[in-house]
């Protein structure tokens, strides 16, 4: 007999038809003796209904009064929830963000969870209860209403998961799991089984559509059990665990890849001690998140600054350098929209050499040319020209075998 | 500078556009220096949408988890409202009834208020702040969200009106006020000016489209002066007052009618003690209400006993009454659907004589049988033929000259 803490999106529960089938999957958990927690967000398209009728009445609608108008979506999936598990002859009850209580700071909008109070969810489990809690939402101190920002179910899944020491929290989504890389660009993708939660932090993009980032960091924190799968078949999904209990071996395990960054090249910037702070303060300022940074040395003095950040940020981010580099005495700045970052991640890569080379060997056969590389522990990033992105993707997918299971790993040992 | 209670119901919140509407309303009592509360309703059609979906999860939804639904309606506008109020440049927080706290028992969808928590009310409106409160909801000791039933939002006005000791308490509605007679079967009615609780009490139907009669008992007994009056003009409407308040004087405040009852007869009864009892008790038991008894007494030890329930409880009545007649020896029971309730409702007549007869006298010119007669202090209800439904009216509201406004009461008194 387990914990399991369960959460089901806004297409899981997009309708009353919806809501019961969800419940009748649950009951089959509950049939079998496991303590069960349902975590709902609100309807699909319910969010953006109430978003466009704030915006009706405020331009910048206040974020408190927001928060009050979202957290009803959920309100409503809980207490149908309820009710279709009661119909269903099973017990049941619905609590809010508020009720649990979920103690969140007061940044509404985008809370973050402090501590969760599992007094009362344990009472009513241990009256043989299913317990559904209303997602994305929490209580400040003063008893204003929070939510934590899109994709917030997530985490309170996580987080109710983590608090009540569940034996695991199963994500439910539209789709089977977590795929080696983007099956849209290339047909061989195919769906892991156990992926660890670095590599899954790491393949965010990957991950982004199905799971909410942070709620990985809040299970990696805790050790809490996460399973990514489809609420429209029974079918085993991704298990994101702890590195010890990985059940695959590979060497990488997914590609991934962003069309959403863009590069910008600051030339001939005298290589001096305070020239990069002088370059990213401004940036930072203006609330521009930098992603990668590279330093290239020139002949002489004279160094070239490229980093990347959001396409959305690239004019801003252009205008401010513009200053900067006049003020620092660079030469130019310079820039490119049309790039992507190419990422193989992989716990594998940590114990092995040679994984970085391969992926600069496959694009060189392909002709294609690295603008930039960034590596990190379980990862490594190139910028490529975006034309390339599906012809990189695959061929990369194709060379570290990703479309086969449980490869084994080479013998030959870093260092 | 006042402090003053204000509740817009469904179709005054019916839209983002209705919304603003009602904020710069507000906020013109904002600017000649008032208090300003304002209790809103959920967004015309929308507690009916949650309702419907409610019923499509469970046959018999349950009532705790219906609670948890039907609250987002409110929540929702109280929302919106606040932001309309901030849009324009005012400063306004919404409170949901836990959060006020609107403490309540637990009768989930029919839940009396107990008691009210102002403290936060205040320190908001010392705060300069437009405060909009959730309507129709509260919260029991064990934090479960209620509902006060259909009409609950002006209970919640009133209460709360109460609570803060405020100078007045107004309902907006669609209608200009309450009138002498149903406009439209009687051309000549005439809105009221102002009228007492116990009359308001009295002419329950006629109210009932614009304001929840239980409403009208709590503001009598904590002495609120409520104004029911128009969301859509910026006309007066109808003060509900104490006596010595009202300014109008007249025999005869309003005529009202109901077409919901039906009339049975239990025919030959023996005239024992406990009879009574044996007819009713399995009529109570059955949850059925019955409104006037009359019995008459037959030749010899034999009576008859006659009373009317709700039209929609007729057949149930009839089939529990057959058995009962067989048991205490009764010769039938008979019953009519085809009748209606016309009453005269006015303190005038406490003090008058003659106020019955003229009604009489009044109906019989119009040949219009009279099957029950019943009477309260204010208060003289016929049940007649309901084909005669708007002859009657009209003939009455001409009879007592309710067209007319501050006719002067005869001079001769009782007794």
């Amino acid at each position: 007999m387990a914990l399991i803490v369960q959460k089901f999106g806004g297409t899981s529960v997009g309708s009353p038809e919806k809501i019961k089938a969800v419940a009748q999957r649950v009951l089959g958990y509950c049939r079998e003796g496991h303590r069960m927690v349902v975590v709902l967000s609100a309807m699909s398209g319910e969010t953006d209904r109430l978003v466009a009728l704030a915006h009706e009445i405020q331009k910048i609608p206040n974020r408190r009064e927001m928060d009050m108008l979202l957290a009803t979506g959920e309100q409503v999936t809980v207490s149908l929830f309820a009710m279709a598990v009661k119909e269903a002859g099973y017990d049941a009850v619905s609590l809010l963000g508020d009720q649990v209580a979920i103690h969140t700071d007061a940044s509404h909008t985008k809370a973050r969870i402090r501590s969760i109070d599992t007094r009362l969810i344990k009472e009513h489990l241990d009256k043989g209860r299913v317990v559904t809690i209303a997602g994305f939402q929490g209580v400040t101190d003063d008893g204003d209403i929070t939510t934590l920002g899109r994709g917030g179910s997530d985490t309170t899944a996580v987080a109710l998961a983590a608090a009540l020491s569940a034996d695991a929290c199963e994500i439910f989504t539209d789709v089977e799991g977590i795929f080696t890389t983007d099956p849209n660009i290339c047909t061989k993708a195919r769906k892991i089984d156990t992926i660890t939660y670095d590599e899954m932090l790491e393949l965010a993009s990957l991950g982004a559509k199905v799971l909410d980032i942070r709620s990985v960091g809040l299970a990696k924190r805790f050790r809490v059990p996460l399973h990514v799968r489809s609420t429209f078949t029974e079918n085993e999904g991704t298990w994101v665990v702890e590195e010890e209990k990985k059940m695959e071996s590979m060497l990488v395990s997914g590609i991934t890849y962003n069309k959403n960054e863009a590069r910008i090249t600051v030339n001939h910037v005298p290589d001096q001690p305070g020239v990069a702070a002088k370059i990213f303060i401004p940036i930072s300022d203006a609330g521009i998140i930098v992603d990668m940074i590279i330093q290239n040395t020139r002949s002489g003095d004279m160094t070239d600054m490229t980093f990347t950040v959001m396409r959305s940020d690239y004019e801003r981010a252009m205008e401010i350098l513009r200053k900067v580099a006049a003020d620092i005495g660079a030469r130019s700045v310079t820039g490119d929209q049309d790039i992507v970052k190419v990422s193989i991640v992989g716990v594998g890569m940590r114990n092995h050499s040679g994984i970085a080379s391969t992926m600069f060997q496959v694009l060189s056969n392909e002709g294609i040319n690295i603008m930039m590389i960034s590596t990190s522990e379980i990862k490594v990033s190139c910028i490529i020209a975006e034309k390339y992105t599906e012809l990189a993707v695959r061929a990369l997918h194709d060379a570290f075998a990703l479309d086969k299971k449980d490869l084994p790993l080479p013998q030959e040992e870093k260092f």
